[in-house]
């Protein structure tokens, strides 16, 4: 048998990633009942939504905020893209600040992005190690995004990945804070499983006392497999995305349909089947899927939800 | 790295899987033309359908078959669950007979599709073996169902798996025919990658000379980890469906909406990506799946068809 992880720790990013895209501002008490049903299935984490003006779905995302229930143990998190975003959050006085930075590795999807380049995105990073610095949060994660391709410059070489990884040891040393989780994004489902292997392996033998993630994307239906090769390196963090809600409206030059994040619910499954202990209560879980395709409107592409749980006791 | 093949092989049965759960008869001219550009994709077998009087989306099997346009290098085969479908088969003189037999695992479910219990299944086959001899038919592989898991009864443990592999190698050695290729089926889509890569262990461990094959559905988001962790202990051949077709009306209790065999070209791209070759055009193999969409009408559960391959030239 593979070394698996004895746990597994999802962090819930259907709210976001699936309300970001789409172009109607839902109704906000759906939007509560989904954030709040996310909380009770077990899951320590609930990306709640973006402070991005842009965004026409996230208009209200400070009521959003004030209407979930808070429920203990559970952490609702928020993006925030800029500076006033980023106040925004902190005002509300809401959002469980997890502090991030996040670098790019192609000019391409960073001009599109940020409106510069890979090389100033990072000097960026530098400013927000302040800003975060001067409200006392700890910078919990880094993101790599595209770490394994990127729809417009195509393949990314693995020096350049694993020098984003080291910009982030090394303004972590310059600033003198913990090095943060490494969080490697598959952001336009680029990844397979034998490319999850050697870049998780490469960032690792870089360094070995990083605490290490994935965001993974199921573009081209290979998500599970790099979800299970992720596993059988040894990753136990992962974003993940209710009913595989999501898909990114920049990342990807073709039809975006069915792009999401990879489907919690499904993973969770997996895990569990396997011994990988989640802390989610599935069926909570696949109720909360299932709310949230009621919400969108459209079959979502979780698959769990629609085939059911396996039924272990004799049904006849 | 994994220690993956060099090269795997598809056996396409998206024609057949995809067909057989609909309750119409689709246009000739179309699933002609769909077999036709399965087959000009360079997959080396197709299943055309079924010879199965009961279901009324194959009543034209023979038409179909005399239509499609007969490409070098490839098999058009078939399925039959009882003697007369063989018949049937036999008398079209179009069908590429490869001879199979089927086992059991459960007798909830073989009563349900035999009529008849997992024993008598089994003893059915001693009476296939003969029909095939007379007719010097080689008998290229044996399924075992629902060889990981039934939605009736449940977990099905592995001895009961391997006995049904062992009465394969007792019939072959008593009717003096090779070993046929064990197809390990995942009929329900019951099976995590770590079951996978245990029951292809026991198997080869007991038959270490037998040719393994899986049959896999994605019926809980997990069938692309399963035919990764399947890659990893070599296996090399697989069906599957383009477009990822299909669902068995019969195998589960529950909504079969998207419970189809893993999707062709998610698979084929998987393998290509992890430079494991399959001798298929991609692009061709795409164009077949979205004209299977086009046929049943609604969209199909395959990725890599909606969310077009991954774009190696820069294109800004």
């Amino acid at each position: 048998m593979s070394d698996l992880p004895k746990a597994v720790i999802f962090h819930e990013e259907g709210p976001r990633e699936g309300f970001q895209i789409e172009k109607q501002l839902y109704p906000l008490a759906q939007r509560i009942e989904l954030v709040d049903a996310l909380a009770a299935s077990g899951l320590s984490q609930v990306q709640v939504g973006s402070f991005v003006k842009a965004v026409p779905s996230m208009a209200d995302i400070e009521q959003l905020f004030a209407g979930i229930l808070r429920r203990d143990g559970v952490r609702y998190t928020a993006l925030w893209l800029n500076e006033g975003g980023f106040r925004r959050a902190q005002a509300a006085g809401t959002v469980d600040l997890s502090a991030y930075l996040m670098l790019y590795t192609t000019d391409a999807l960073s001009l599109r992005n940020n409106n510069c380049t890979t090389a100033e995105q990072r000097e960026r990073q530098r400013r927000w190690v302040t800003l975060y610095q001067e409200a006392r949060l700890p910078i919990e994660s880094a993101y790599v995004v595209t770490a394994f391709g990127c729809s417009f410059e195509g393949d990314v070489p693995l020096p350049v990945t694993l020098a984003a990884v080291k910009y982030i040891a090394d303004l972590a040393a310059e600033f003198k804070f913990p090095l943060p989780r490494i969080m490697l994004a598959d952001t336009v489902g680029w990844a397979n499983p034998e490319d999850i292997r050697r870049r998780v392996g490469a960032v690792r033998d870089m360094l070995p006392d990083a605490k290490l993630g994935l965001h993974l994307h199921d573009t081209r239906g290979v998500g599970a497999a790099n979800f299970y090769a992720a596993l059988e390196m040894g990753v136990d963090l992962f974003d993940s995305s209710v009913a595989g809600l999501g898909g990114c409206p920049f990342a990807n030059h073709a039809n975006s349909q069915g792009a999401g994040n990879v489907c919690t619910e499904d993973m969770v499954f997996m895990c569990e089947e396997m011994g990988v202990a989640t802390g989610i209560d599935l069926d909570r879980l696949i109720e909360a899927a299932l709310l949230a395709e009621r919400i969108i409107g459209r079959p979502l592409t979780g698959k769990l939800m629609h085939s059911g749980r396996l039924r272990r006791a004799a049904t006849h």
